[in-house]
């Protein structure tokens, strides 16, 4: 695909032409991942992202039953429909991956938008940070470790911090924090450099999952929170009804990364 | 008083030694406004908060019922007693304003801690960046104004933006917006520089509440979000009980303003 406005995008995706991994499509453009519950688990769910901001940053949250976002996030979408590929979970266990999730949303449904790492990872490329994992010539995806730190719970969702890690120039360390602190919605600033140890990761080189890491010397690992994070504390809360994004196969939004940066809230952009 | 740790100014308004204003008081230590809600209207007041981050920036959030903060906001202390006084209002209307709130504090509510701006006035002092209302031979509050311009309302809670403004030497103003930009659970960042009549102020003489302004030559008008609005927007939506601070009567935390800067959150500091 080339270049199209998100809105292209969402279109051929709900049309099912597109119903692959979003990772590459709409540069510049903030991609979201999605956790939907019934109102019965959102409060606790909410609190859980409040209290735990890096792993769970909040983009966007609906009205009970709302499948539409707010014009700002995209014009013209609808959330139940406008993904590549969903999964729903009965109870903690995974029951379906539909296209189209229209079917199992519920009028008690709460739609939460979390922010992705692809916002920062932009910024970094464009602040001359390599990625190695982009040097690759196949598609290569970042690894990620399920670490030994507890996230701080809210009622039923309690669950690990899970962390991806990218290897870092040893000399573009304070840059990568100085620019990732600005995307807070993308997961912002590492949360631990250089100390994979501190988190229980063993072997760098056997992530939980994505891809075996590729390190340069002079590089150090650098850990971000991950979007998994919330996923797995969600899956683990065996709520009677989730549906999420299929990893990789995220929301692409109209917002554009710098747009997120320093909300003000409200109409008042 | 001295500078003691907050610890034993805590004790100081415990055993009400001390039931005037707060500020001056434990200078570098965070302090915060308080909303105490039934668990009923927790989740909007939440959600509230989350869309309208810079006037209702949210330092802590309590388990339902619980009258002790985690440890790392303040140790050994009890938000039912620790405020010099609070204000309860019964469906809105304000019914008492005791020293002690153990009384009215059911088991079913929520304790909310939101940030204040007291956290980037001391930032901005050690910057090197006047501020005027600090200038006087006597205590004066920067201006208040309630603005025309909406929060994002979040179900029953919906109102106005309501923001403070200090007068800030034109060529310090890109040093102000760095400076509290990294305080964000301080109110962060400015909302409006310099344009009181996209606020709808028509005469920045009359505030709605606080003191006249104090303008020197080549001061603007900066205007940061207010813990106001959370206070009147909770009011206006009447809930069955509330209890606040009383305004300038606020929590001691042991929470310095550098700590709040980039939370990991959990455990994970």
């Amino acid at each position: 695909m080339s270049a199209w406005h998100p809105t292209r995008y969402r279109e051929a995706i709900r049309g099912e032409e597109w119903t692959s991994p979003t990772v590459g499509l709409a540069p510049g453009y903030v991609q979201a991942n999605l956790v939907v519950l019934p109102k019965e688990s959102a409060y606790n769910f909410l609190l859980f992202c409040v209290r735990n901001p890096k792993p769970c940053p909040l983009l966007y949250v609906t009205e009970v039953g709302q499948r539409v976002p707010a014009s700002h996030v995209a014009l013209d979408s609808n959330l139940a429909t406008d993904l590549p590929k969903y999964q729903v979970y009965v109870e903690g266990e995974l029951v379906d991956e539909p296209t189209d999730a229209s079917r199992y949303w519920r009028d008690d449904m709460v739609a939460f938008l979390l922010g992705c790492s692809l916002t920062f990872e932009h910024a970094l490329q464009r602040a001359g940070v390599p990625l190695r994992h982009l040097e690759a010539d196949k598609v290569v995806y970042p690894p990620g470790y399920v670490t030994n730190q507890p996230c701080e719970p809210a009622g039923e969702f309690a669950g690990p911090l899970v962390v991806g890690m990218r290897p870092i120039p040893h000399e573009l360390i304070s840059k990568t924090v100085e620019v990732t602190s600005k995307y807070q919605l993308g997961h912002g600033s590492p949360m631990c450099i250089g100390s994979p140890e501190s988190l229980g990761i063993e072997d760098l080189d056997r992530p939980d999952f994505g891809d075996s890491p590729i390190m340069r010397p002079g590089d150090v690992p650098v850990f971000w929170g991950c979007g998994a994070t919330p996923l797995f504390t969600a899956a683990a809360a065996r709520p009677k009804l989730m549906i999420t994004h299929l990893p990789e196969h995220m929301y692409i939004t109209d917002m554009t990364a710098d747009t997120t940066v320093s909300p003000n809230g409200g109409s008042f952009s």
